[in-house]
C-alpha cells in the first residue's frame, strides 16, 4: 500500500509531550487566575457565520480569515475572541449578568504570512468586562491586577505592566487644534523604536507647526515614577474636558491598582503606549518583561466605549486584555525561560520485575488513591534497563522497583530518578515523600 | 449603521456561563483521572493536510469533513482524534517513548445531519496507549479502569462498562467456516435491538445454515456474572486457534480488572457487543447508564492491531477509548443528572456599600490570597437590591456585605445565599466557612 508522509501545515505550532506539559502549566495558571477573579468560562464554536464574524468588513482581517462554504452556508474561523464575544453578549443579553465578566482561551486562526514565532494556529486567553450602558473605571484597575497575579506566579523573571490613557492623549491634542489626532497617535507609539527625534521628523511632514510640536514634545518628555508623571500632567496646561477626563481616569486606576496589591515597581504609566487598534478608547495597556525587552508586549489591551455596534444600538462598554498564549510559550522557550518548569504529570512510575505485576497494580491503584499522578509499567517482558530509561526520558521525578525482597517485606525501593539514590520505604512514607514535592 | 442579526450556525452547542461551568468541569475530571493514570497531554491542531487527514480516504467521513482551500494549500478539519493521533506518532516516531499513553480532549468536526443531542462541533475526550510492534494486554484491562475511575467521581448514577472480544468471536464464526463474518457480527450488535429473533431472521437472509445457525445462537445466549460467561464460553466447542487467543485475553481483561479496584458490579462481558468500525481487533467496549439506557454508550472504544497503517509499515498496536464529551453532557442535562453540580466558580462575592469600596478590594485580595475565588462587586453606584440579585443570578455561594459597622469592628457580615442566614465573622473564620464547603 503507497503510504501518505505524515506532517503538519506549515506555521501550525505542535508540541511534543514534554513541552505540552508546560504549556498546558502557563495555560492552568492563567484560567485559574482568571477564575479567582470571578471571570466565567466560555467556550464559543470555532466556526462562525461569515456575515457575524465579518460584519465590521474590510482590511487585513478578512484577507487571513479561513473560510469554509459547505452547502449554502458561509462560515469563517474565528480570527480572534473578541468578535465572538460581541456577538455572544447581544445574542444572550437577556439571559446574562451585567458587569459581564467572563473569560475564554481557546485557538483563533490567521492565515498570515508564516514567520518564527507567529503561527496561524495559536491560543488566546481574554478576559473581558462588560458593563450595561456604563461601567465602572474600577474595572480598568482590576484588568491589570489579574495580570500582574499571573505573570508573578509564572516566575519568569521582571515584568511591567505598562499603561497610558487614550482620552487624555486625545483630549490634549484636540486641545492643541488637532482635530483627528489619529496619525499623532501612531508615531508617538514609536517613540521608543524610532526616538523623539524620529517621531518630530513625522509630525513636521504632517504639517504639524513648531508651536504644537513643542507642546506634544512636553508631553511625550514626561518620565518618571507614576506619581512623578501625574504630578508632571497636572501641570500641563490643557484646556481640554476630555484630557482632565483622561488624565482622572488614569489617576484613578494608579489609586486602585495599588489597593489591588500591585507592587508598584511592576507598574509604569508610559505616555507614548498607544495601541494600534482604533477600537480603544481609554485605558491601554502593554505588558514587558524587563529582561527581555526583544519579545515585545506579552499581554496587551485596554477600554473601549462599544463593544457590539455591528449587532446592537445598545452601548455595551467594556475593558479587557488578552494574552497571546502560543507566542508567549514559544518566546520564552527560546528565551529559555521554561528550563526549571515541570516536564512530567507523572509523579511515580512504577517499574515490576517480571512476574510482580499484580504487586505493581494493587500499589498504583493505592497510590492514585492518595491522589498521586502513577504510570504503571505494562510491558513486563521489557528488560529492567528499557524500564528505567523509559521512566528516564519521561522525566518521572519518582521510580517504584517491585521485586520480590519488597513483597515480603511489604518495603517498596523508592528511587529519586534525579539524584540516582534508592530507599527502601512503606507505602505511608512513600506518599509523604512524594507529596513533598 | 445596518445592524447584523447575531446568532450562531445550527448544530453548534453554545452554553450560557453556568451550563459551561458544567461542563467544565466534567471535562475536569476526566482530564484529572487520564493524568492520574499516566498519561501525557496532546494537542493537535484543529487543521491539517487533507491528503494526510484523508488517507484511508472514501466513507461517510469524507462527504461530511469541513475543507479549506486557502492559496494552494488543501485542508480539512480533523474529524475526529484518532487519525491525528497516527499521524503524530509516525511523525514524531524517534521522540516518542513507547508505550505511548496519550490524551487529547478537543473540538473535532463533522458537517452531519443537524439534530437532537448531535453536534457539528462536537468535543471528544479520548485516551490510547501504543505499543511498538507489541502491546501487553494489562493495557486493555487499564482503560476501562480509567473509565470506572471517570464515571465514579462524576456520580451520575450507576453504569456498567461492557466488554467483550472481537478475536473471539472472529475465530468462532471462522471456526465454523464463515471465512468472513463481518455481517455476522453487524446482525449480532443488533442483539438488544431486534432480538435474538430478529438476529436469526436476518443470519438466515444471509444463507447461514442450521447448523451453524445453532452454534452461532449457542454462544450468543450465553449471559450471566462474568465468570459465569467465562465459564461457559470454555465449554463451548470450537476448533479454532484465534477463538481460544480471545477468550484467553477476555478472561486476562477481566482478571487485572478486578486488580485494578473495578467493582464487579460495574463491569459485564456481553457477548453481543461488537463496535461497528472495521478497525478494532480484540477487546471492545462500550459504556451505558444503567438507569438511562436511552442514552446509548457514552464511551467506546478497543484495541486494534496497527494505528497508524496508511503513514508507515511500522507494527503499532495500540487500545484507545473516546468518550463524546459533548454529547454526554447534553444528554446528562437533559436526563437531569446535573441538577446537583456547581453553577458557580466564584465562592463568594463582596458587595460594598457606596464609598467603601476600598475596604473591598482590599478584602477581595486578602481571601484571593487565600485561594479563594472571590469576585468584588465594582459598579459602587448600584443599588443594594441590584447587588443581590447580581449575586444570586450567579449562583455565588456566601455573599459579604461591607457597611460602615463592619469596618469599626474588622467582622463582616457573611450571608450564606441558599439559607439567607447572615452571620458577622472574622477574615479568618470567613475563610474556613467557605473552605468547608
Amino acid at each position: 500500500m503507497k503510504k501518505i508522509k505524515p506532517s503538519t501545515l506549515p506555521g501550525f505550532l505542535e508540541l511534543l509531550p514534554n513541552e505540552q506539559i508546560q504549556f498546558d502549566y502557563i495555560k492552568e495558571i492563567i484560567k485559574k487566575n482568571y477564575e479567582k477573579y470571578g471571570f466565567l468560562p466560555l467556550d464559543t464554536p470555532v466556526l462562525e457565520k461569515s456575515e457575524v464574524l465579518l460584519a465590521k468588513g474590510g482590511g487585513e482581517t478578512e484577507k487571513q480569515v479561513y473560510k469554509i462554504e459547505k452547502g449554502s452556508t458561509d462560515m469563517c474561523m474565528r480570527f480572534d475572541l473578541t468578535v465572538p464575544l460581541a456577538r455572544y453578549v447581544v445574542e444572550h443579553y437577556s439571559k446574562l449578568q451585567f458587569p459581564f465578566r467572563r473569560y475564554q482561551i481557546g485557538k483563533v486562526y490567521r492565515g498570515e504570512k508564516a514567520q518564527r514565532g507567529r503561527f496561524r494556529e495559536f491560543y488566546q486567553a481574554d478576559i473581558d468586562i462588560i458593563g450595561n450602558n456604563s461601567l465602572s473605571i474600577l474595572n480598568d484597575a482590576e484588568i491589570p491586577s489579574i495580570i500582574y497575579s499571573i505573570f508573578t506566579e509564572l516566575n519568569i523573571g521582571e515584568f511591567q505592566i505598562m499603561l497610558n490613557n487614550r482620552r487624555l492623549l486625545n483630549g490634549y491634542f484636540n486641545g492643541l487644534g488637532i482635530e483627528d489626532p489619529k496619525y499623532v497617535l501612531r508615531s508617538i507609539d514609536k517613540l521608543k523604536k524610532i526616538g523623539k527625534a524620529g517621531v518630530n521628523e513625522e509630525l513636521k511632514r504632517q504639517n504639524i507647526n513648531d508651536e504644537k510640536l513643542q507642546k506634544i514634545n512636553e508631553l511625550i518628555e514626561i518620565t518618571g515614577t507614576n506619581d512623578e508623571i501625574l504630578k508632571s500632567l497636572d501641570k500641563l496646561e490643557s484646556d481640554s474636558e476630555e484630557f482632565k477626563t483622561g488624565l482622572k481616569e488614569l489617576k484613578d486606576v494608579i489609586k486602585y491598582i495599588r489597593l489591588f496589591g500591585v507592587d508598584d515597581k511592576n507598574i509604569q504609566i508610559d505616555l507614548s503606549i498607544t495601541r494600534g487598534l482604533d477600537y480603544y478608547t481609554g485605558t491601554v495597556y502593554e505588558t514587558f518583561l524587563t529582561e527581555h525587552p526583544e519579545i515585545g508586549s506579552i499581554c496587551s489591551g485596554g477600554r473601549y466605549d462599544n463593544l457590539a455596534s455591528n449587532y446592537t444600538d445598545m452601548q455595551l462598554p467594556g475593558v479587557g486584555i488578552s494574552i497571546g498564549l502560543s507566542r508567549l510559550y514559544y518566546q520564552l522557550k527560546a528565551a529559555n525561560l521554561l528550563k526549571d518548569y515541570k516536564k512530567s504529570l507523572s509523579e511515580v512510575i512504577i517499574l515490576p520485575m517480571e512476574g510482580l505485576i499484580d504487586y505493581a497494580i494493587i500499589l498504583s491503584e493505592k497510590l492514585r488513591k492518595q491522589s498521586i499522578n502513577t504510570l504503571c509499567y505494562t510491558e513486563i517482558k521489557h528488560k529492567m534497563g528499557k524500564k528505567f530509561k523509559y521512566a528516564d526520558e519521561l522525566n518521572i521525578p519518582y521510580a517504584i522497583v517491585i521485586g520480590e525482597d519488597e513483597i515480603e517485606q511489604e518495603l517498596y525501593s523508592l528511587k529519586d530518578m534525579q539524584t540516582g539514590t534508592q530507599q527502601k520505604m512503606s507505602l505511608e512514607e512513600i506518599v509523604k515523600t512524594i507529596k513533598s514535592i
